[in-house]
């Protein structure tokens, strides 16, 4: 699981949109379901779009699925999708708010055209479901 | 649940886009999860917009929670996004395809802004992720 | 008189747009009105924009004046407007609400251009607004 | 009531568009409306955007509505939307003729968004109908 | 054949465009071409987008080919095309008027780059040629 | 009729496109149906644009109706719609392939709106049926 | 001739882009070539877009032909545009630089498509050949 | 310093907006600091944007640095533009509240690229800062 | 002299446009306005725009000026462009009619930007006044 | 205070925009004023959009004020402004040159509707003002 | 190889932006390389876009690369365009300037997306480069 | 030479697009090139905006060329635009395969206009010959 720049924030920043779980609640949920799906699941969270892309070559060879909120990064960054297609790893992409609900430039996204599924608005449950979807293909 | 034109065709359709389960399996299989989560559920299709908005208007008061892929009426219809806000019922928005890797005219919806979540290319998991989701809210 | 989708809800969908009369009220309204002006009048409304296209149709002849409230099918439809064309009968465009003060794909209808005159943000007196003017036409 | 650029010419400009009625027959007419409703009424008229941002500032505190026709500086004036907001009286936008059949750049208003409401194409009918209903406004 | 929205008044909508022959001396005309190719046609007209969804639908497995002149919904309708993508049915899209001559919104179909052919402004002659193209595929 | 530039091309030229047939192939064809009609046609085709509004003029008062395939010349010249418009011939405009299925900028054309019909998609056919509906016109 | 915002400077303002020749140098060598053609011309300069408006109304009914040079105004006044309209008084648009190789907005005019003839670019010589040709269409 | 419409209304007009000091307190607290910077100012304020036209040009050859806040005529007028750029006053170009953060149509200035600088949103601070800046300039 | 494709139609395209006067006139009329002027002038015609460009070239450090009406050429010839810009011999463009009340497409030309100056709408006249400016450059 | 990339450079690159004062003479007049106001201040720059992201961040709680130059960030990144929110500390746009006069995409701010106040061109004053007006606001 | 329009021109033409060397220099710099990398090499210069497309197709199964610098016709011709795909030639695409910062219009062209390569800016270099790329290809 | 994101990749990522050499390929013929040219060149690559930024910073005064294919960052990267300007090192644009044949979104680079040449499609001879082109400037 891939989590872009300000969600480390998550739980303190602006939480009428983002809810009051922090980014340590959620890994400890998806570590949960995770064993109850019986995968192994990997976190990593950075505010730098270079970070992310070294992080997702990283694991190329070794990650059967990620799933990214790429937060702000999914609106400009050309290198994350590249990144993503470079190392052909299927991907979710997850945003806990309504992206479409909130300003222009949040309703394009560089990585949607690219991704397997893309669940919005579901707050952290929205991670809870791309993670079973991943396990479900995986298994198959 | 609502499922706009041509759902009807589920399993026959396009399957190499929208699988081989017919909108009677999913059917059959969102009962038995709603019997799960203790929820019920009606299910409705329809290829006629005005049939679409006839029934969001008539479970006001009723519905706690719509589920609806209104699949082509999503891109074009003004009148179903008025009857979801005019009867002001919580839904959620469902795509079996990701629209986002299709054509240009798929990459907008009258009713992203006002749904409460939006999951797309999940195959027909989406409308059971959704439906838990929407148990979740109605139970909290 | 031709009323489109979810008009029918008038008097309880979003009463801070749309106000507490309902549909029924502003026809018994319309009526008195038409007494006083010596003119009949017809109601209908419909949510399914092919019934209106067969209502007006069924009108040629007949109606000297449409007046109509398309709602959603203002911004959607080239059929009303092609049925509006194809029986040439003079018409009238009424919203309750202030269109221009609303989502901007409330602002381009597909009947101002063709109509003699609209009338927005007039609250139900723009119906009656509408009939009088249309009987001061039909009776020069 | 105000009346901007060339509505002075009314009954010798253009009379297949604006009709044959002078600005004075209008303002006659109008002040009869006015005595109906036992309400009262200003006459102003300029071709001079600045005059009109002047007298509508003049106004402030005395008039409980305006009915503005603000003529060519509808499509060009933010002035005029800025002395209408700054001045906070409420007010109704007038066009003699259908404006949305007209060309493209009569289509856009700097004070439809702002206005209660907007009455086009009605003639010279329109102003009576817009005085009606801030009587009605007002008698509330 | 399906013909869309307002065919059902040709002869007497807007003759000077889409001439004085009705719908039936269309269809009896087109049958007469039917019987010399050796062919069988059927026909249908609606207003309703919902029904001719439904026509489409229900000749899936039987047609071999439609021609298709959706009127209005030309310009709206996804779910028409939808239909036709769904039941794979080659198709011809027929208009009787040059709609390139028309309004701006006239010019954009959601049919014509799924089509196999289109043709316009050949008046009802271009039913008669697009039913014996149509042929000539059949019996290829 | 009029070819433009790489017609000559025709049957070596992107057959799956195009076909097998030849540009004289295609000649002989039209001068048959032509027999039949009892009309007389004039076959040519240049690379050239200013070649192709050459033979234009040259035919005015001569021809009373042009078959044009103007190909790449559709999209780009403003010259031969000009050289139609002054010498004030009737023209049917017909491309083999459907151009609305392939690159955007072959969706416009600088003729269309000035044509009496557009074929499109119909293969070589479309000539045989342009040329049959203006012998129908020219006869008429 | 109505000069508009700024034409006043003429002389002194961007020498380089409008000559040394100042607004009287102009209006005497028009003069001259008035006295030449035998017509009679009336000089007018303002830089407000309502004094314009009001001269422009006043001479309806003395003038046979309108140069305008509006300066700045040509590419944000409505209000002049149906001056000229409302008066009917034939006109010549006239600028002393090449507004098209200035900034893009000044490529945009309000007046051009209902001009008779439009001279950009001739320096002060433009005013002299739209006086010239004035009077041609004046003495036809 | 020149202040376009609607600023004679400050502290009245929209204070939650413009803040409660009026023009004269605004203007009396740059006479103050200017006599702190030992430079001359002088006040005008208008309605008519023609007014500011004349203004600027009367003080060609008199003022060292113009400080402006045009007011709406910012996003419309051409004539105020021309004026600073025939008179080559280098100018500041000032507004009260954020622009960047109100209507679209407020985003743009025709100004702001010929501006020595831009301040906006810092309220009536914004004035003194601008007269400290070009005093500067001009005492470099 | 330079005229594009279709102009040596003129007196026979459309004359409620382009006049009565044939090319040759025109060409006889310049003829004697330069030897009034004093100067010499050759006339081309041709309808390909190579041809076009081949002439230009060939003037190159012949020609003083060059007066060209490139017709639909204007529009769309980039390569005109290139060949007035790379024999850098200064330029005047003329339009028989006034283009910015045609199509939007002839709203744009590829010259003018590089013109000196610009002159539509004045008929053949347009040709002379250009001469005669043209006559008082290179004599200045 | 955060400058962003290429801020290092001041006083080396391009000195006819950016002028001869490096980053540090600039921070160590902005001690002095900081002095002067009795407020503490606190430098940072770097080239990496994440580093500033992860900077925001750090000083939650603790700024009551930001000055920001995002330089090319401004433009680009929507996590630097998501920092800015997420973190609700009031902040300042600052640019030393006047990017309106610059390159086009240099016109849109990911930042300024969200700022308290834009400054732009007023070169290294900027800072100075800023500074200065933050006090006022931080002291009130 | 393929040169366009007013390359005929090169070493005369806007030396600045093309450099002094001469079209035969060109030339006789490419049959050196030729004969060094052992390729055979063929010549074509023409201003008409027709001469440009007649000669491609001309080669049609005799060259395996065409080296063009379609000049102007770059952003103009889909004649070209269609030659190139008609012939199925592999082709890179030069410029001697970098177009991309020249013109708007400059940027785009009708080849690029359909070319091997296309190199622009290293001046005549760019016509070396080429050809020796398209001899790696060849003898590979 | 600066390559930019996931460009390490190469010879991994997507062989079928950037071929099957890898990076330390590219840099081992760079180096035999360079030593060939006489020149030497220096390496780099990351993943990481502002690392890249500080390299051209890094470089300045000691590289006279800088080779850069900044791969995703090009489409998206003003600060590496400002690097390359602040620097004021003159610099080539290369991409291995032809970025005007992928997604729209790669067409537009924020380097282009300020490179002295661009080259894209040769794969990694675009590399050698942009190295060859700096060695001959460099030369000169």
């Amino acid at each position: 699981m891939v989590n872009g720049p300000n969600l480390n924030l998550l739980g303190t920043r602006e939480p009428q949109v983002y809810g009051h779980e922090t980014l340590s609640d959620l890994n400890a949920r998806l570590d949960e379901v995770a064993t109850e799906l019986n995968v192994s699941i990997e976190h990593f969270q950075s505010n730098h779009e270079g970070a992310i892309v070294d992080k997702i070559q990283s694991v190329m060879g070794k990650a059967s699925c990620i799933l990214i909120n790429a937060g702000a990064y999914t609106h400009t960054s050309v290198a994350i999708r590249d990144a993503l297609l470079g190392t052909a790893i299927p991907f979710f992409e997850i945003h806990i708010s309504n992206v479409h609900a909130r300003e222009e430039f949040r309703h394009h996204s560089y990585l949607s055209d690219k991704a397997i599924g893309v669940i919005v608005g579901f707050g952290l449950d929205g991670y809870e479901f791309a993670l079973r979807k991943a396990a479900r293909l995986v298994n198959k």
